[in-house]
């Protein structure tokens, strides 16, 4: 069996998840391009748990060595092994001026401004509700696209869920006719509702867990929702279906993340047969890293520590996800709304907290 | 009914094409946001002929006034309607480094150089085979793209039917161990054969029918491929059959465009359930209006002249396409390598040549 093909099936073996010689591949490349462990992740575009076993195993094989501060080197042998596999250092040809979103908020420096000022007296993420929120210019770039897509000017939107704060940016960009947020979050509740008070914005937030059943009065309710499910394909059918319920009918778009760090592409296709097949929806957009987390405070602390290099801190906001755009060719049928009662947000490839 | 609603039904029975109040709403947009019919089509990013329709309906209910320049006016009426409907202006948030793209050629500088050289002296397109080429910027675009996705450097790479020359580009960027072409017009075979021999590169190209089988020698040979096909599903099918029929297995990667000018979303998501139920991939990239076409010369003598707007020639480069990327997951099975006998490249969505 080629080499490549053999570390698979070894990485596949310990974490459970579908590996290919390819993504072996992919991690190899990315530590020809960065000696440091996060910006491998990110830049291989793989699940976590992966690159982490496949670093490790070429750790063990006397490949990668790791330094003292953390940073990992290919050793001669790596090197050796690199060049006999034909693989080459990983490419980068990201736009600067977008980071590889397409859309740019040039025209929203106002907004911008305006939300990192609000933004800065947030509420910290929490383990319990598995947050993290996105840079202020990912949010900000999100109110481009939803309104460069015909999705948010004169259109009553729905946030489920917004550790976020993006029914903040979108009250304050002006655009749409109303705002509801549903949020599990009593502190973040608080927070946009006493703001959009304060600023005199379309917005209000409500208590939901989106397990329970989407209230009546938002049914068939919204022109556009957007989420950022935990990425199970239980949680994302359930928060999906909700946002799904909650649009009025055809022509009507939703918007949400799902990331390579904690879905494999196995799932990826697994989701969009969902999305695709039983949903009846249309994707319109997959934007490769347009969403961009900050580093929240519990990673470190709570991850088990299997792997030495894991001792050190992200030095980059490597927690990225994709952005999906659907939009609905019909009123989606069948759809119940009523509670989800399991464990939804775990599964092999999720980011695992001790 | 509603007012948008009731055009809608008009409209799509008069083109047999499934059209919502949300389309009706978005060509109205792009009414208010542009007077140039063919950028209204741009904008509106639906179905050449669901826009052209509902222009000359709006035309016939005295919403729109056609100039003797062949620009668009909306009338009083047209606006009290617009106002009335709650319909703004469509906006624009492109990246204006990338063009929405997500990724930049700036390190790609002198391959630009050349490559516009060579395609300068290319054969231009003919009606017989589909053809129109895309923009210098949007080939060298799909090199970095293919190489910011680790899809090039040390690959095989096929390109299957190639009026835009992606394979000297490709062989320009010197990133490919080799490209071979499969391609109808013995025109650009023998202008790619020429350049690769006097430059030196590792392309070659031969004739090839998509209807026809692929050469065994081709079957299971490449890391990529690349295609840009007809956009009815029989010929989507059998196009990018032939494409996975040729990758080696798992984690390899596919390119192809697909527009809304041609396609409706209710295409979009029947052409994605192939893709992701029968032949198992996952979608990793949808980047919306990546490939820019340079108008084609006989688009206007041969359209056929249903509607007075239709005489003027457009001012941009109005046919643009979303770039998909495609990942295998394992080597498709249950492909068959036989002829395709069916005609294959028009449905009611096409644009129609008289």
């Amino acid at each position: 069996m080629e080499l490549k093909e053999e570390i698979a099936r070894e990485v596949e073996k310990e974490t459970g998840i579908p590996v290919s010689g390819r993504d072996v591949e992919g991690t190899l490349s990315a530590l020809l391009a960065t000696s440091h462990f996060w910006e491998v992740v990110q830049r291989a575009r793989l699940p976590f748990n992966v690159v982490a076993a496949t670093v490790d195993l070429f750790r063990r094989r006397g490949w990668v060595k790791v330094e003292d501060d953390g940073s990992l080197t290919l050793t001669d042998a790596g090197k050796d092994m690199a060049g006999r596999e034909g693989t080459e250092a990983e490419k980068d040809f990201v736009c600067p001026t977008c980071l590889g979103r397409g859309v740019f908020w040039r025209d929203l420096e106002e907004l911008y401004r305006r939300f990192v000022e609000i933004a800065g007296r947030r509420p910290e993420p929490i383990k319990e509700y598995d947050q993290g929120y996105v840079t202020a210019e990912t949010t900000v770039s999100r109110i481009a696209l939803m309104a460069d897509r015909g999705d948010l000017a004169g259109k009553r939107l729905l946030v489920l869920g917004d550790d976020d704060l993006v029914s903040l940016a979108a009250g304050l960009s002006g655009m749409p006719e109303e705002v509801v947020v549903l949020e599990i979050d009593e502190r973040l509740i608080a927070y946009i509702n006493e703001v959009a008070v304060e600023k005199r914005l379309p917005v209000k937030a409500r208590r939901y867990d989106f397990r329970q059943k989407l209230p009546e009065e938002y049914v068939a309710s919204f022109h556009t929702f957007t989420t950022d499910p935990p990425e199970t394909l239980e949680a994302l059918e359930v928060c999906l279906g909700r946002g799904l319920l909650s649009l009025k009918g055809a022509g009507c778009a939703g918007y949400f993340g799902l990331t390579h760090a904690e879905s494999s592409l196995k799932k990826w296709n697994e989701f969009q047969r969902l999305l695709v097949g039983k949903f009846k929806v249309a994707i319109t957009d997959i934007i490769e890293d347009f969403n961009h987390y900050v580093n929240w405070d519990y990673l470190l602390p709570s991850l088990k520590k299997n792997f030495p290099f894991l001792k050190f801190p992200p030095r980059l906001n490597w927690y990225r996800s994709a952005m999906y755009r659907i939009q609905t060719l019909e009123r989606v049928e069948g759809l119940k709304n009523e509670e989800a009662e399991c464990e939804l947000y775990v599964d092999k490839e999720a980011l695992i907290y001790g």
